[in-house]
């Protein structure tokens, strides 16, 4: 009993009570299919963390227009005040004025200071001597964000598409397996697996957290097949593949290492719906023993063979 | 009895002893109603702290102010040593020199260098790469305060104003829920709830850590009720709402998690006193389960409905 | 005898065996009492290390003397290759086209620029180029690390100078005190004490760590008292305060606490030798409770009055 | 029986499988001797883990070789758009303009701007502005990659070059020996042996984790040797040194501490194959106990002297 409540309350967070709809709780790349409605703005918003996880695209396209902007404003500014309080401006024109005045804004904001064009007079200087400060403080903040983007542990764990029901010794298993594709080390690594699976005539789902075979490994240098294995204390036990389907369910699996590059503890998730479970299939072993060390063919992690179930 | 003495001691370092004052120890904020007195400068102070929790107004007002006081400061050497060893200053009057020696520092101090000015000979030149090795340290201090007062975690999970006493099961229990507003994921998240009471006839307190039904959670992505069932190991058992103010009340709640985007472990306080809780209310459910995903409004954290306790 | 093994070994890594010396092996700021000796100087040297613990002074002696001998050096080089190829040196003595020449280099490492000075020609602007990349990276690194120190947490935990031997219910036990004098929260504090003595009649020692009646708080807003109840179980047992003196007893102390300023793991060390332990003596109550919160009197951290023992 | 599985499994995530290579399958160094293949070349890069990793004289020539490439295009694209829109270039060959406007390349990146050489028109002073913009984005990459490869933890802990097979109270036991050569503290040290061997009359291996006599240390001052008392329990019972050798034995180590100058956790590994474990041989004691403070000899870390084994 004590261990029905504790299984049934084990739900990793994702609430106990939910629909039938197929919509999975957690997709592919981490992310959670979750809608907060009706934050304000101030509490919602956290500048940091959408400069850090924008797209590379995005993040140049602000740098840029960012530079772009502060250069046209000061323009302005400069215009505004009378280019004659900049020496070594030839143009007559407005347009050409401002132009001269927009390169000029250029080299003061980034501290280039060629000084063919420079301040003469309070106004001028002012501005000047203001601009320099913002763009030191500005470059501070984007060169700072380039920088922390670049060195952000992305532990990118690399799933298998689907999981296999397999035998495992006298009984089956459900299995799935896991590579890290770069070269560097990911230590102490532990898997947590959670199940989830509509309730029988109910709106409700249960959540169970599934025993495994290993839950932690101290080294990760190959490839690891995380193995659940289905005996009588499995909420998978005597569960047939039409009735998982029906029930909707869905393997939720959260990974937690320390990446030794960065330094840093990383966190993975990911799942898998009924439906990206392959029955009585097998992982081909991938792992080669030559001469001189060990060759892991990334490449086929996906690859399964047919397999005779328990 | 060895029970007793640890939930008595088990006060979260808030100490045993205290008066019948009826402030809180730990304000919604998450700082503590302590003043600590005769502690020497050197000891107390930490300019680092400072900084780096000192609202962004003061903040920048401190660069500038700095920005302006080094530049007079130099401008103030410049005149002394005499102008005529910066080329192109055209002015006559005293205040004049002072102006002009007062950009050219402000374009040293940046290393922008325009040129227009210019030190010659020993003197003026030495001054200038003193000040532009200062500009470059000082600008390295306090973008890196930029920076880092930027991409500081700042964890803002936020609390329901109230709590509330509800039936739970066959009894009642003590609750109050928590959102993360941001989009940024907060992992393993842990809860900590602690229970503070005036003793009968004493100017002593009691300090009991509250059992709760989970204590941790792998996700957060939606809402999150902690609950205090009030069995008859609770401290609050068969305690009414009157004696609970008398005897001065308080819950002092501590969250602990993993904040993905800064990839550091974040902490969160609050607390809540017993005119803060609601007998026989209980927390509107706010997630709703819509075709392609969950929603939840996070303004409506706050919303309670009367209901019987048991 | 299982328990014996593991108390004896229990030596937080300071060893069994050592001779009778009166020293002692963890000094009061957290350094310990060894010297290693032949390790080849690539081994043994960390020049981060260095540079970031160092002391202020040292570390601006080292970049100003970096500045000097990098601008002096090239100073050299543009001597050698002729200062006929920098536009605007006036100065017909070597000294004088030399300090030129050093002026030259400074505004040129900084990437001030001015152009009063310039270099012409294919070598004199090959040097300038070399210069300003060197510049750049050199200061990358000088101000990295001026704000790597700056932001290292300090964790100034403050021990009071002596220990006591006071009553403590109906037993005694050693305690000591400790504060967090400035205003950064430290979290999750946690302590450890070990207890080292010579054996009777031979020149090895034992360890023991030492139960505690509390070795973790999850807040630190006052002052904390480390308390070891002097049980049967304790290696303090019966000792008498002069064989304590004669067997060259030595506490040890380490703290772990979580520094929400820096969102960092600080750990703190010290020791009390037998001499500064007084036997019959308790600290004074320094916490005050005022009608608007609590006071802390930190000056007064070393206060103790005499008691009767148990 | 659950003991054996437990045992069996417990391979550090090296896998169970293996041919009788003679290869190790974690070299001295801590990388392993697998080799990825497959791996589609976005899945396996981590700019980053290579740039942070790779020797200082490839990271220097790549930050040398950039800037040369960088300032060869932009000397190119002046000279395409006409090195009469600069001003100062007195050169008429084409060789020589190109140089004079690889050198203000040079000046705009650097955001040195001596002005000698400036922008005139659109054109010129549009690519000085994109320059300028990406100087300082491409500075702070590699100047902030500079900094991280600097303040990145080495935890260079010293192994022993060879393990020993030495007496242990009145059983033998496994023994090897570290130091920490630095000057930097590690605290709370971690160390975990496993021993891998094949099976049997098979190809496939066993892997079993070793029962130390102690594996934490909190403080790591001095010299730690590592024992594996060989007990009943123990894998090694009743090993002989031929069959070690003949079944291809592995002892692989990591270690896991805290660097405090660093604030950061670091991790070891090593390994020792059957050929590196000297039996019957004792390591020879290195601490010394003087007048002021110990002293560690870490030059003989290596020395061992005959003794008769249990």
């Amino acid at each position: 009993m004590a261990k029905n409540i504790k299984t049934e309350y084990n739900d990793l967070g994702l609430g106990t009570k939910t629909s039938s709809g197929s919509f999975r709780s957690l997709n592919k790349d981490g992310t959670f299919n979750v809608k907060k409605t009706n934050v304000p703005f101030l509490e919602r918003i956290n500048f940091f963390h959408s400069l850090i996880t924008m797209p590379w695209l995005h993040f140049f396209g602000l740098i840029v227009s960012g530079y772009l902007i502060a250069n046209i404003l000061f323009a302005f500014i400069y215009l505004i005040i009378g280019v004659e309080h900049l020496t070594g401006i030839n143009a007559l024109s407005v347009s050409g004025k401002f132009i001269e005045a927009f390169f000029f804004s250029a080299q003061t904001i980034t501290t280039l200071g060629y000084g063919r064009v420079a301040p003469v007079g309070i106004l001028a200087n002012c501005i000047a001597a203001i601009e320099s400060l913002l763009g030191l403080l500005a470059f501070a903040l984007a060169t700072g964000l380039l920088y922390g983007r670049f060195s952000k542990p992305s532990g990118r764990i690399k799933y298998s598409s689907c999981a296999v029901l397999a035998p495992y010794q006298d009984i089956n298993a459900f299995m799935f397996r896991v590579v890290n594709p770069q070269n560097n080390q990911l230590l102490e690594v532990e898997v947590n697996v959670s199940f989830s699976m509509k309730k029988e005539n109910s709106e409700l789902r249960d959540f169970y957290s599934l025993e495994l075979e290993r839950n932690k490994i101290v080294f990760f240098p190959y490839m690891w097949t995380i193995v659940h294995p289905i005996n009588e204390a499995s909420p998978l036990f005597k569960l047939k593949e039409a009735e998982m389907l029906a029930r909707n369910a869905e393997f939720i699996v959260m990974m937690k290492a320390f990446d030794e590059s960065f330094s840093q503890t990383v966190y993975s998730r990911s799942s898998y719906k009924a439906s990206e479970i392959k029955w009585g299939e097998k992982f081909v072993y991938l792992v080669k023993w030559e001469e001189e060390g060990v060759s892991v063919d990334v490449g086929k992690i996906d690859e399964t063979e047919k397999v005779k179930l328990n």
